[in-house]
């Protein structure tokens, strides 16, 4: 197990490359969490679209340099929107993230839509415990969108789930562990107070989007950026009380990060 | 007339019991409201989940600790969306808050899907003044989602609306004022400011319906949410200037009550 | 070329009667802008509403003081809901704001649908130098939502726009610029961080709104809101370092010139 963290050179230097080259990172996420996603993308030097206004999902899912998907999406975007916007990516060969929140929560419906999504070769799919888990076959089901698994005990499912996909997949927690073919990496840090801003692992998912096209390869993309994230909350949690702060000293952490404040 | 606040140790005794049980809060609500909402749960320590996604409403609306419906939830999902979530609660027997979100503003089209709602018993309904006097069948209109009388001049439509529903009946304003039956409560403190931040009589809604799962009765839980709201406002108004800072620090507030930081 | 700018005492005079009157401005906006231009609005003392529920297009279009669309709204709203409300608010003589957000980026089905409402005749139209220079015609697509031109070079391109359809044309960009028929209007100073808080383009396209009832020129009440949030983000500007603080502080600053704290 390697682990990754923001004193890595080639951490930082993906970070600079994001705020050098600003690629446009397109996005499908819920109404819930989608404010603070684009503002993550924002503070690092991204330039975010989010949502699936018509014609949206088919051109700006073959145009943007990476896309999210965040399935709870499915909440104010249809699920041909999803299709077109993940189809749109596969075709152009541009990676995206799959972030399948709430599965196996107990929608049989739900879950059944998110699955179809794993035929158009998500390059990294992110989730808490709960989440992969069930998405890897396990009986995991969580409390509505919140885990009631711990990353550790997701490690040999989301193993089976990148060896069954081909993804990348990247379990959140109070260690954060990303699996590549055989490789396993974990990130420290981070903080307990992530759990306590809604959206905050929603837009972990669109900030792994944002360095995919600036990294050399897809696991090493995933893994800066949860580097960069846990680094940032770790500096907000220093100066901050209360969930409030945080989350506002969360985004000038990573603005700060990027050099752009 | 009973004056309720964080004083009282049942209050103190609730929010407790909430961060030790983090009870899963199902809602439907508006966009604009939603990220408040859940912030606002997240901080006292709930599970919360917001939206309609396909299999949701059903599932979550029966399955939840507790359930609340914001009616401007329509801009973004169906009346069958709402139908389904109280339907399920209610066969459930899983508390639910309503609240008639600019019930009477002139919209005959929308107020008579809020009405429908009220026929699946809601344990709770919260609104502002105008709101509320409307849906007791007075001539109130608001100005679009906002109040244009006082929550005192509230105090005779709320018992009727009480009364006709068999309802908790709570307004909002300078002073709150809960209804149960024949008994009269209020909260006092608060701040004009909450009437400054969007979301924030909405977000109240959501945490009234934390609250019902942890009480021995609607009527606590519904008096309990209100005196910590007021008490985390005007700590929150002690310490900031300027609405943006005020709507930080009443997360931040929330947190630090419920001893979560 | 005439600067305005927060020293101009008619600037104050309108700000004040926002203040005073409150006046009920309805808009329809995506979600991930509508929290933020929501709580601009409350910030300066106007009544908002946001957006399409069953019977508010129509009800609220034309009752409203005055009316915003940001076409984005078609994430979570229709065509027919975009079209009634304008149609509503030109019938009634409701002033109305078009913000065509992310027009010219690359999707011909949402350009034909933002096209439609300039029959509508909108009193006012506000975007960035991409989307304003694509609706003039000109070669200029941005990136998504962003914007990859400056707004000097938009200048004779909104000129264009302005004499075609009649209505005052303003463009954000380091120092924005409105136009009214052959009169050309400069606002200095904003900061280049406002590109960098999601919405803040689009809330001031809500604020441009809520200016028009107040003011006695279309004209006057476009650069008056233009001034006042230039004002306040170089004041949040200098006193928060990092892109969420200053969002924040964007409302203080907002809140404490209108004297509501």
């Amino acid at each position: 197990m390697i682990t990754v963290s923001w004193d890595d050179p080639v951490v930082r230097a993906r970070l600079v490359e994001i705020r050098k080259r600003s690629p446009f990172v397109y996005g499908l996420t819920n109404y819930v969490a989608a404010t603070l996603s684009a503002n993550v993308l924002l503070a690092v030097g991204a330039a975010p679209a989010i949502g699936s206004a018509p014609g949206w999902p088919a051109t700006f899912g073959r145009g943007a340099a990476a896309v999210w998907v965040n399935t709870a999406a499915l909440m104010a975007s249809s699920a041909r929107d999803l299709q077109e916007t993940v189809r749109g990516a596969q075709d152009a060969g541009v990676p995206w993230v799959l972030d399948p929140v709430a599965f196996g929560a107990g929608c049989a419906e739900y879950d059944g839509l998110v699955r179809q999504l794993l035929d158009f070769s998500p390059s990294v799919i992110r989730g808490n415990a709960s989440e992969l888990m069930a998405l890897a076959g396990a009986e995991a089901g969580g409390k509505g969108v919140e885990s009631t698994q711990s990353s550790h005990d997701a490690i040999p499912h989301i193993q089976t789930l990148a060896r069954r996909t081909g993804a990348v997949v990247a379990v959140s927690g109070a260690t954060d562990y990303i699996v590549s073919g055989s490789s396993l990496f974990a990130v420290k840090g981070g903080d307990v107070r992530l759990t306590r801003v809604t959206g905050a692992g929603c837009a972990l998912g669109a900030l792994v989007a944002a360095f995919l096209p600036v990294s050399e390869t897809v696991v090493e993309g995933t893994c800066a950026a949860h580097a960069v994230y846990a680094a940032a909350a770790e500096r907000a949690r220093a100066r901050t009380v209360g969930t409030g702060s945080f989350g506002v000293a969360l985004l000038d952490e990573l603005s700060m990060l990027a050099g752009l404040q």
